[in-house]
């Protein structure tokens, strides 16, 4: 999935045919290794101030991570039964094959019903340090269990009505058994919520930025290295730090204005005031984790805007209190296509 | 205790007295009023936009607040019986006449020994999203049990232990009583928590900030306009904002650079990692309140800065990306010390 820019291919096939370019590979090396941008040095050792490259799971001690319990996790994570009428899975809204996303303004419940919040990625969801846009969940083991239940989402009555429709499933049966040996009554509601869970703290897609992170510094073009340092400078780094670039803070959205002024948004959502009744947390929301944002537009909280460039400069605009340039905006946004990674193998097979 | 300034008062006198100066007061007022800086425009609507007046009091539907009770509460904060030798207090940490704080980098407990973060002032303290400078207590009724057992705080043994101590003593069986009219066996740790968290939660401290939010536009003085203005367009709304200007989220202390590095902390605090052991949390602390700031040194989680003014250049540079002028600095404390409010007639009588 880690694509080759289209340059490095012809220049490689020219190479390849000895075809001959202005410069040798060897002067263009020497050319490349005399001159080194301003903004590039300890750049490398910066950004590992910012982020850390993402893991290649997101382990828990609550939740240790078993084949069984992935194997069981996933299984369920595509079952339509986990909806009332059959019509939606976990995938359907967060489609392994598409990043995560559905990439629709709002998903469409069991129902036919739109919900109000853009469905957020999830791939590296697990790292964040709270789930949904407003965090009112502390981890994807007590994420997992909400939306199923959820009228506007998958509509399960209760916990008990998906636990005997499960239990009427051999297959189940079986898997439950095999991912929580210890248990003697092992399909329970928690257990499901943990299985899905688990098979979700798998889902970890490194790029290019990781290999970066890991020291390799040709690993992201000057482009990107250039978008890595506006993106530090110019400030985005005040909530886009960590493994997931975001997901790890709360923060207002408008600081410097009204969002729905600049994003057009219909319906204007109070955050974190209408799970808190805190004043102070009206329209704060999760500062989201920029991973792999190039492949799930629409974005923001309410898919309101399907630019990414636009985006970036709305951020700009309403966090930061800067009119980001045409060349900060285009800097910007090729840093951010370094975060595109990879899916895992097990994740769409 | 809100201060009036010195030459408001030599003014008012010569008024008074009849004296002359250059001008008379109505041409003093009729220049001010033609003449408006650019930089007031709008401000106090923009900055109703980052901040609330404080209510006056931190209301609870949980914890509800009787007369009572926060009377019990009081009485309780000031008991020196809540630590195991008697040394300690609340209030010796948290001293309600001098503004919430001891003044002191460190506090000492019940065993003469240090804690190792500066003790944060009970003003307002009910109003933050969450309590500590790493978060750890949700809430004022969380909290306050918790130093009462902390070894190197108040050295209570258990929660039995100190239950026990106050159920021998009479008066308290009768104010847990009626604080507690429908508990059968009020004498309780949780009650005690309650009790002190509602007291707490009446400790407020109303400023000229407040006044001017409330309409007053007068209220602040030209350089505190000056200063919320700065205080705003710098950035340092984007962690410090509403009815408690900070307390609201969490924030890396030190997005530019090592904090130590400008500190002079001797030792190396790793903030919320300390608690959740996450990477992305590391050097994280709650963004403290900025009410009475004036009156609280020394700063910082382990009080490494007495110099107010330089804790406001050290944030620019590590937060911001900013080295503030010597006006800005000067212009935002000018704003700061407008926060310094009313202590309440009930907390230190």
């Amino acid at each position: 999935m880690r694509k080759i820019p289209f340059l490095v291919v012809v220049s490689a096939l020219i190479s390849a045919c000895g075809g001959s370019t202005n410069e040798t590979p060897a002067e263009s090396n020497e050319a490349q290794a005399m001159y080194v941008p301003e903004h590039e040095k300890g750049l490398l050792e910066k950004a590992t101030r910012f982020f850390t490259a993402l893991p290649s799971r997101a382990e828990s001690t609550e939740n240790p991570l078993t084949d069984e319990k992935i194997a069981l996790g996933k299984t369920l994570y595509l079952d339509t039964r986990l909806s009332k009428d059959g019509n939606n899975s976990c995938n359907s809204c967060h489609g392994l094959e598409t990043y995560g996303v559905d990439n629709k303004q709002f998903s469409e419940g069991d129902l036919g019903k739109n919900g109000d919040r853009n469905s957020p990625s999830v791939y590296n969801a697990a790292l964040h340090f709270a789930q949904f846009w407003d965090g009112r969940a502390a981890d994807v083991e007590e994420q997992a269990g909400m939306p199923i239940l959820n009228p506007v989402e998958m509509n399960i009555p209760s916990e008990k009505f998906l636990v005997d429709r499960l239990k009427g499933i051999d297959t189940y049966k079986e898997m439950f058994k095999s991912a929580f040996p210890d248990d003697s009554d092992p399909v329970t509601y928690k257990n499901l919520r943990y299985a899905i869970a688990a098979f979700e703290r798998t889902l970890i897609t490194p790029s290019a930025f990781d290999d970066y992170l890991n020291g390799d510094e040709n690993a992201l073009d000057k482009d990107q290295k250039k978008g890595l340092y506006d993106f530090i400078e110019v400030g985005c780094i005040t909530c886009h730090t960590g493994a997931g670039v975001g997901g790890n803070m709360f923060q207002k959205f408008g600081l410097y204005g009204d969002y729905w002024e600049l994003t057009g948004s219909k319906v204007i959502d109070e955050g974190r005031f209408k799970v808190s009744g805190n004043e102070a947390e009206k329209y704060v929301f999760k500062a989201p984790s920029l991973r792999n944002i190039e492949m799930t537009s629409p974005y923001l909280h309410d898919g309101s805007v399907s630019d990414l460039s636009k985006v970036i400069r709305i951020m700009g605009k309403l966090q930061l209190n800067k009119d980001l340039s045409d060349e900060q905006v285009k800097s910007v946004l090729a840093f951010l296509k370094s975060l595109t990674g990879e899916i895992p193998s097990g994740a769409n097979s």
